[in-house]
């Protein structure tokens, strides 16, 4: 439904997640790159639970967050950046295994982007879903100034 | 304003972030617990960055919503336990050092709590705002079952 | 995918939805209710707009919420009540003609249920999306007490 | 704190909401307007209420809405326009009385604002809380086109 304006979009998302520290941190790997949609994929750590023992909100939040954020940037043209303007996340359940975070642009436009996330545990169980703004800066390096 | 049913609950509130592995993970402290309020450190590391150089978005999010869930923490009973039911966050400034996340109950109802986050650079700048929605699980260990 | 547990959900749906007084304000109509679904349809009048002539974002968000409100109502038992927690609503374009509102449920939980509402104009063009956390009352008329 | 770029900000605010005719439909007062804020006054009417005579959760986020809208549109050069790009509410209680909208910014960026309202009955009981995203467009007439 989403036709990529930049042709190599996939090796784009694929490199510029590999500079995101915070993914390597978590463990989480973009295990898939579509054009407006992507998959992020954490395996279970201990390190990444929260008092009782299931993973932590917040790192549910962060592959949600990057996944939204990646199907975004695989639609936009090279040479551009992206900002995350918001996101509301609900958790469903609480997830005690690894998990798959599916980005899914819903909207792409000019300036701004809403995108979803769906958060499964590998049992299929829906864990949380985000919906996000996110905006684009034209000409802006996707790198440390 | 609030007054905490449980006496106790500062250390409750130290106690139970202490077995936050995920907290531990990211290097953030539980650096202040009021009735109802909440102040979360947290210390730059270039290990949670995104592909920018700023503090991950995801990495906020999580200060910010463990901020508001200790907010609430603080005005429960003892014995019970609580879940996050969602949050929304938005980013206001990107943000390149040590973060502070101020968390505040602005309703703690029977069952459901809501809080609130400002997340601020040390400068005070203000990074992000959080709008959260808890649930008190009444007799329920907050420990690994 | 969701099965009522009272098989005479559809009724119950629209007769609450007819003691809504400000759908009829708004001149809304509660079009179609399937198990976990509902359609709200909203014919264009002058007197719904904003300063630009455009359909009002919060009447759209009138719509959607309730779409997402009779969606989650139609899953519950009879003789229980239901209370919006909170919603999230990005407006994608502006609207100037008649507005269709699609309700979903995406999971209903023994206490709550998160629901999703697309708004469409006329002419399929994306209007809305919404995300919603509802919760039941349980053994609480549905009715001015 | 914020000092508005155009000095007849008030009678700017004022002149745009009196073209909203769904505040007109619904009897709602922009009784207030100061730089980055504001208030909306909601008289109570019957026929803004829901199926348990409680005033419309979709209501109270019209006046939120709208509240946390002229409070960034203050704020602004004239000559520019306002689109919503997304909001948050959190219903705290049900409401059966007249309402009071207070809106207020809390980051005007150069193209995104962020603003807050809380909606309070007229005893002081905190009704809504909500967070809203606001985009600017630059040299964009607030009238139809």
């Amino acid at each position: 439904m989403n036709a990529p304006v930049d042709p190599h979009f996939a090796a784009r998302c694929r490199e510029s997640f590999g500079r995101q520290k915070a993914m390597t941190l978590i463990g989480a790997r973009l295990s898939a790159v579509e054009p407006g949609a992507t998959e992020i994929t954490l395996p279970y750590r201990e390190d990444l639970t929260q008092q009782k023992g299931f993973v932590h909100g917040g790192i549910i939040g962060m592959i949600a967050d990057t996944a939204c954020g990646y199907a975004a940037f695989s639609l936009m043209p090279a040479g551009c950046s992206l900002v995350t303007v918001e996101y509301k996340i609900n958790i469903l359940a609480p997830a005690r295994g690894s998990l798959l975070a599916r980005g899914e642009v819903v909207k792409a436009g000019r300036s701004l982007t809403v995108a979803r996330a769906e958060v499964y545990a590998q049992d299929g169980k829906h864990i949380a879903s985000m919906q996000q703004t996110l905006m684009m800066l034209p000409d802006t390096p996707d790198t440390p100034q």
